[in-house]
Order: structure tokens, then sequence, then C-alpha cells
């Protein structure tokens, strides 16, 4: 039996060689890892007396605190299914996703507490409530510090736990359908961990600031892999720049993860506030669709950070590229470095990306033919829990087929245009709307903007840009956006119609949905009694 | 099925992302990623060709040039077991070596041919010599180049390679019995690199110069993971000083692995001729036995290069420790720094060490108590080729006995202070004979020493110095020796006795062999007429 790929072996060896240094800071309290593992010890001792059994799924509803860290290895340890929730699902979501799941236990923060007691009967598999609510006294209402108090601090053995054992089960959102619940693996979460914290260097000097929620696709793995190495960590409840740029220079914050929406706030406001350079090399490693080069640029020149683009999905662990300019790009001109860096990069170590067209066959890497991005390696997910059509139509001949649209690159990388059914086509041809959108950052007066097709008599479909203006840009026009637009792009890229708006559909990433931009347009088209399609 | 942990997934990345970047320079000629890829492609029909099946054992005999680095990956894409040799091996030790392994095809640098010519009759599954050697026309000698500019350089499909099959075949030689065959698996090799390079922060920048054999353990796995992350790999013939000096500054080097006797060659060299510091940052990977702390302030103090030590054995594909000061440690006085980067250093993420006793119980973490460091993880050898026995002495309850003794300190690092067998017991009272070396390389006049038990009529035991004088120290007697020693150590741990000699007999990586000493000191005993034991 090889020595199983499994996570419980990354705070073992925190608590063995970090054991007196911080490990977690939770608001202003700051815990060991000694401390931490035998909280995380008391936690799943506390678990197996509650009779939660390895395969039972563990929910969590909570922010990025202490107990949802602790939740990462308390719920490993034990052989269970850690399952963590989105906090801002609406009650049928969450209804949905815990009776699919059939989570027998939840931790609930205090604040998401009514939420859960008002679903709860319709949950008849949930048996037990955890909170860090004080005063609640029900019998199947625990108090979490009363379960850590009440349970044994010794190591938890752990040696039944197997690497292909699930660990995670993560609840993703498609443009349609009901949500599909991603099962990872011990080994899954194991050798992304490996892979990430190579790629992303992190070492036990780092402070990571958790700014990506935890209940997305756990942080992208990061307890797993800041812990093993013994960094410091930072809690985060609310994705404030004030509160960011506190803690950034309070705890001497090395790394941050987090949307490319966190790191426009962030330089929104920084651009209003005096925000001092910092002493130190901080990277922020981001991930998702390309950023616009304007942000990188800022991010790297008026704040002082190293920006590490990164590209992933929950099926994937979550991540798989990176977008660090390599060694024989590095004497490049300072405006193609950004470019590189903008890009979703290139295959990490552990697994292979490659963009097919529709008969499977790979595009041309010529930076212009457009195909989808499929993956094989370490990462991919084992399936989708209860859903093996889902399963079916996602991994096809060991490739799992990411929905993602992308062009390569001579050199390999590749750049993501779009989700598949974000492309606009307008007169035959292909248009990127991400390419648009960046191209439009680029205006000064310009704070947000998404980019949706809307119908056209004579093209079929045209780019349409929804915009929300900077402040003390009030009077621009559409007029001016389409000029300026194009400016910057072929004329049949520009937008024809503008909309402007007070601010951007979000999810709790930070993501703008365009899906849900799409749905209103046509529901207000419908209202207004237009023609849908041209 | 997982994807597998395989190898030549490294060299498939390197292609791809690395295509045009130099990989290798072999002497003066350089090749890039995208032509080894080719090469070595070739290098595997041909095996195929040749009749190599998966299982096969395929033995090199060469030193670090690239047919060397190539046999890596085309032995592996094969799913042959690739059996690097010993170049130093006397012809009865490669007999019984080859005779053991089976294997049927081995590649020869033509300084050995005449060697493996004389040998073969008595290997008779040797079915195929392939070799460098020019003009050499006998029907089952093959030409390197020949083979393959006749084989074709399409990717070699290597899917049904599964990752714990046996990738490396690497023969050991303990202080007793026949060498002994360890078996790493393509899992090993893999997950081995996967903690190596992250520990290491091995990057695409990284140019390594071979200074430590391949055939040593696969170089510590090293072309695995500078291949993975697509650095400039070095060939290196002969371990001499000024080709090293001249390559570092030739080609850039940025990182070199090597044995402690190999620093020390250079650390004299450089004393001796004007060495100028690197521009560039320059870090060394010295395993084994703790250096004397001399060794380490030298290297970084008047070579300006970053000591990192880690330890491993053949069986742990090799390294599972490293002792880079962790952060908590950082603000210590500088003296204190190069004690903790002289220990042999704490897990690397991938396993665990644990220290014992004869009763399986950990020793106290004072410093002082001494065990044998054990270790379970992701590197632990499958077992010894066709020596159940042997496996079953070395592995008990899943816990790898490594036969070296150290003690814990209260950091939760390891030093290493023996073999097991290479204590000294004087008056009951364990001397370590490395701390006595260590105080013995303080005084300026010792080039080399190397301290064994020599027997004691009162004490049982008693340390013995075997001395190497450093040029113009050619005055120094025993008593001076014993004198400085005293001034040292407790009086009960100095030697007592002191023998000047011309050099220290070395194994192949360079380490000193002191089982070869002991026997030495032995049979002048017997030739002498004295008693060997008191």
């Amino acid at each position: 039996m090889d020595y199983q790929l499994v996570t419980p072996h990354f705070l073992k060896r925190a608590a063995k060689l970090y054991r007196d240094k911080v490990g977690f800071v939770n608001e202003d309290k700051e815990y060991t890892y000694g401390e931490l593992y035998e909280r995380i010890n008391r936690l799943s001792h506390g678990y197996a007396r509650l009779g939660v059994k390895p395969g039972d799924r563990v929910a969590y509803l909570a922010t990025n605190m202490l107990e949802m860290y602790e939740g990462f290895f308390g719920v490993g340890q034990v052989g269970a299914i850690h399952q963590p929730l989105n906090t801002r699902l609406s009650m049928e979501d969450l209804t949905f996703i815990l009776s699919h799941s059939g989570a027998s236990v939840i931790y609930v923060d205090k604040q998401f507490l009514d939420t859960i007691l008002e679903i709860r009967e319709r949950l008849p598999e949930l048996r037990t409530i955890i909170t860090n609510a004080e005063g609640v006294n029900e019998s199947d209402i625990i108090n979490y510090e009363e379960l850590l108090a009440t349970s044994s601090s010794e190591p938890y053995d752990y040696s039944h736990v197997k690497e292909n054992d699930i660990a995670s089960l993560l609840y993703t959102s498609g443009t349609t359908g009901n949500p599909k619940g991603v099962m990872l693996t011990h080994r899954n979460n194991y050798l992304q961990a490996m892979q990430a914290m190579h790629h992303l260097q992190v070492t036990d000097q780092d402070v990571l600031l958790h700014t990506l929620p935890m209940f997305h696709v756990n942080g992208w793995g990061s307890p797993f892999y800041y812990t093993a190495n013994g960094a410091k960590q930072v809690s985060l409840d609310k994705v404030r720049p004030n509160i960011i740029f506190d803690k950034i220079e309070k705890h001497g914050v090395t790394i941050m993860h987090f949307a490319p929406t966190v790191l426009n706030m962030l330089l929104e406001y920084a651009s209003q506030h005096d925000i001092p350079k910092p002493e130190h090399h901080i990277r922020i490693v981001v991930a998702g669709a390309a950023p616009p080069l304007a942000f990188i640029r800022r991010a790297e020149k008026e704040l002082g950070w190293e920006f590490i683009q990164v590209y992933g999905m929950t099926e994937l662990s979550p991540l798989v590229t990176i977008s660090k300019p390599r060694a024989q790009h590095l004497d490049q001109a300072e405006d193609k470095i950004f470019e590189l860096k903008a890009r979703t990069g290139y295959d990490m170590i552990g697994g292979e990306i490659k963009v097919v067209n529709d008969k499977g066959e790979e595009v041309a890497k010529n930076g212009k033919e457009i195909g989808e991005i499929i993956y094989r390696g370490n990462n991919m997910m084992k399936g989708y829990w209860n859903n093996p059509e889902a399963t079916a139509e996602t991994i096809k001949d060991g490739w799992l087929h990411t929905g993602d649209l992308a062009v390569v690159f001579p050199d390999e990388s590749v750049l993501i245009v779009d989700r598949k059914k974000d492309i606009i086509i307008s007169g035959g041809e292909n248009i990127s709307s991400l390419e648009v959108e960046d191209a439009l950052y680029e205006h000064e007066g310009i704070k947000e903007v998404a980019v949706i097709a809307a119908p056209h008599e004579k093209w079929g479909e045209t780019p349409m840009a929804i915009v929300v203006k900077r402040e003390g840009y009030e009077y621009l026009t559409a007029e001016d956006i389409i000029e300026f637009s194009r400016s910057r792009l072929a004329h049949f890229k520009a937008p024809t119609k503008v909309q402007f708006v007070d601010e951007l559909p979000k999810n709790a990433n930070g993501k703008i949905l365009k899906h849900e931009l799409r749905r209103q347009f046509v529901e207000n088209r419908i209202k207004n009694g237009e023609k849908l399609f041209q």
C-alpha cells in the first residue's frame, strides 16, 4: 500500500515543524499551528462522537474565519466529505444542494443560522447543526467551542483515509440546470497543493490574506498548501478595500488570491487613498478570464505588487495554468511582459491542457483560432455527485471539457476569449466579448464594463457594452464610448450599443455574471415587445 | 483510473513549453528541449525495435553526459527499468549486479566499453550493447547515434506505463553482503520530483551543473525536476574544480548538487585561485552527514553561494529532509544560522521522519539522545530487487529503517551523528565520530579527516583520527592534533591516536569510505599481530 496522498498530512507537518509559529490570525487573535492542531483534533473527535462516519457529508456555511479553516482538516481527518457552501446562495439553492448531497451535519456561522433554521424542516437528513452562536438551546444545535472543549485533543488517527476517498464536495452553478456537486478526492487536493505551492513559490515566510472565499473551490486549495508550508494565514470576514489594506500593513501580508473584480476594487480604492508601496514583496494571484492590461500595469506600477495570472475551475481542484513569463521571454519589452502576464497561461506541472475544435483537433497555434480548453491531469475531479450523465458529458476519453474558449499562441500559452456561450457572432465573425471589454477598460472613465451580444438586423449580433462610469465622468455618452472603442478595435468588434448602469451583477467570488446580464437584457426586450432574435 | 504519476510527463511538458530553449549542454553543444524530445523519442522507438519490453532492465554505464541524461526518459517511456551503474565499480561488482538484475541491454560509454566486453561472457542475459564508441562492428553492439538515426522521432506513446511500475533499479553497497537493488517506482520518482522542486525552488531560470553522478540515485532525481521546470542542464564528465568553476562562469550556473567532499575540493581550489564572486545567486545542495561549519561559512562568505543541506538515501528516492532555516529562526545570530544550516534538517513535504531507540520509541528531543532515523512517505522504495529478506529487514510496519543515527533538537530538526555502526563507544559513552571530525576540521592545517574507533585497553574504544595535512602544514604532529582537539572537545571525545595519510578512500560520489578505513585498520592490525578486540 502506497503512503496515501491525503491532506491531513499537511496539518501534521505544520503542527510538528511550526508548533509555536502563528498559523492563523482570526481578527486579532492569533493561533499557533500547535494550538490549531489541538483544536482541529478536538473537532475531529467531536465529529466522531456525533456519529459522523467516513463518507458522510459535513457542510459549512461561513465566511473566511477560524472555524471555516478548521473544518478543512477537522472533517478531512475523519474521512468525511467536506462540503463548503456559498454564503450568497438563496434559500432555495441551499435547500436543493443540502438535500442533494444528503449532508447530516452542518457548521453555520451565526450570521447565517436563521437561514438554516428556516429551511431545516425541508432537510430530513440534516441531523446536527453546529454553530458559533451563543445561547442556542436545542438538543440538535451544538455550540462549536463547547464541542471542542468536551472532546479529546489527542492526535486523531486518520490512517483509514485513502487518497481516492472524496474529500470535498463543491456545488457549482452552470448557466442552465441545477447546481452540480464536484467531487474532489484527497489525491486531487493533495496533488493540487503540491503543484500550486511550487508554482506560487509558497514558503513559511508567506503571510496569506484569505481574500478568496474558502467555500470557493476550497479557496483554490490554499488552506492545504499554506498550512503544509507553515505560512501565516489571516482571516477576512468581509472583502472591503479598507480592511484589506489595513490587514496587509498590520500582518505583513505577502500574498493574496482573488478574482479580477477584487483587484479592480482595490485599485479603485488605492487611487483615492494614500497607499504606501509595501516594503516587502507582495504577490497577487488572480484567476479567471484575462484581466485588462491596465489592471496589471496599475497593480505592478502603482501598488508595487507582483501580478500572477492563473486559471482553473472547480472541476480541476482548481488551478491548472499559470502565466508567469517564462525564462525565454524575460528579455521582452515591458508592454509585452504585461501582455504575457495577462494571458491565461501555460500548463502547471501536474497536467496537460489542449485547445480543440468541435472535431477534437487541436486549433492552430496562431493566437487566432478559437477552441475549447480541455484538460487531463492530477487535478481532474472524480465526477459529479450522483450525476453520472453530467460527468459523462464533461469527461470524455479521459479529458475534462472546460467549456472555456481560448486561443493558443505560438509559444503554447493560451488566452481565454470567452465562455463557450459568450462569443458574439457578428456578420459570421467571432468576436470575443473579453477583447472588447479589455479595450474599453483602457478608457479612464470606465470603472466596470461587460460586453454581451445584442441582436442586430444586419449582422445577426452586435456587441453591446454595459458600463459603470467612474466618479467624475458622469458626462460620458454612448457616442463617446463607441468612438473610443472604434479607435482601439476593428470596427466590426466595436460596440454599437451602450447601456449605463450603477452596478453590475456579480457572484460571491466577485465575478461579473454575464448570463444574468443577458437574462435581464432579454427580459427587458420581452417587456418592451421587441423581437428577441433577428 | 487516475492520471498516472509517471516521469515521462516531465519531458513532455518541457518539450511543449520550452521547445526552443536550451535544455542540455553537452560539453559545448547545446540541445533544446525540442531537440532532446525528438532524440529521446528516437531512443524509445529504438529500444522497442531492439525488443525491449516493459519491465526489462536497461543498464547504463556512463558519466554525466548527454546519452546518460537521455536514458532517464528514453527507458522510462518504454516502461522498462532504468539501471544506472556506478562507473567506479570493480568488474566483479559489475558482474554481480548485472547478473542479479538480469539486464538485457546496456548503454556503455566508450571509456568503459572494454570492461563490459571483458565480462559479457559471464552475463548470458545481456543481449545488446549500445555505445557511443565508433567503428565497433559486431551485430550485438550498436552505435547510439545510428540507433537514433534509424528510429522514428514521433512522440512515443507511454500510456501503458503505470505509476507503480518500477522505473529505477539502483544498486547500493551496504557495509556487509552483496549490493542490493533498490526498486523505485515512477510514483516514487514523480513525487520526489514534486517535493524537491518545491523545496529547492527550482525554476526555468535555473542552470544546473550535473556535478552529482546521475548513476547515484538518479542524481538525486535531478534530471526529472530540472526537466519538468524547463531549466538548463549542463553536462560534467569529470569532477575537477577548474572545470566546475569554468562551467559556472561560462553557462551561468545557478545550482549544483554534490557531496560534502566535492564542496571541500572546491573550497580548497578557490583558496588557491582567484575566483570572482558570482554576479547571480548560486545555491549548492549538499547531502549526507553534517559538513563542518567551517565549510558552510566559507562557501557562503568566500564564494557567495547559498548553502542548503539535505538528507536522503537511495531507498528514499532519495531526499527527505532539508535544513533551510525556517521562518521562525531567521532572526538568530549568524553563527546559529550556520549551525541550523549544517543540520540534517527537518521533514520535506511528502513524508515523515522519526528518530527512535531500540524499542521503537521516539528519543527525547534534547539534541543529545541518539536513535535511528526511520521514514515513511511518498519516497519510500518498493523494496529490494529479488531480495524480500533484506526488504523485510529494512521496511518494518510501514517505516523504512535508514541505519543512520541522529539526535533530535527541540525544534524538531535532526542531526545525523553517525551511521549505525559508526559510533565510537568509549568508557560506555557514545562518541559521534562526526562530531570529532567537525572539531578537527576547524584546524587550518587539516585538509581532510576521518575518525574511526580504535581499540583501547582501558576504555574499550578510543577515537582515532586519520588525517590528510594541508600543504604547508607538513610539520604537524600527532600531539599537535590531539592537543588541538582537546581544546575543542570533551576529553573523552578527543582522539588519542592519529595517523597521517596522503589521501582517504572515497566512493564515486566523493564520500569518504569509513568502512574501508576500518577494514584497512583491522587488516593492518592483523598483519602486525595485534589484538583485534580488547
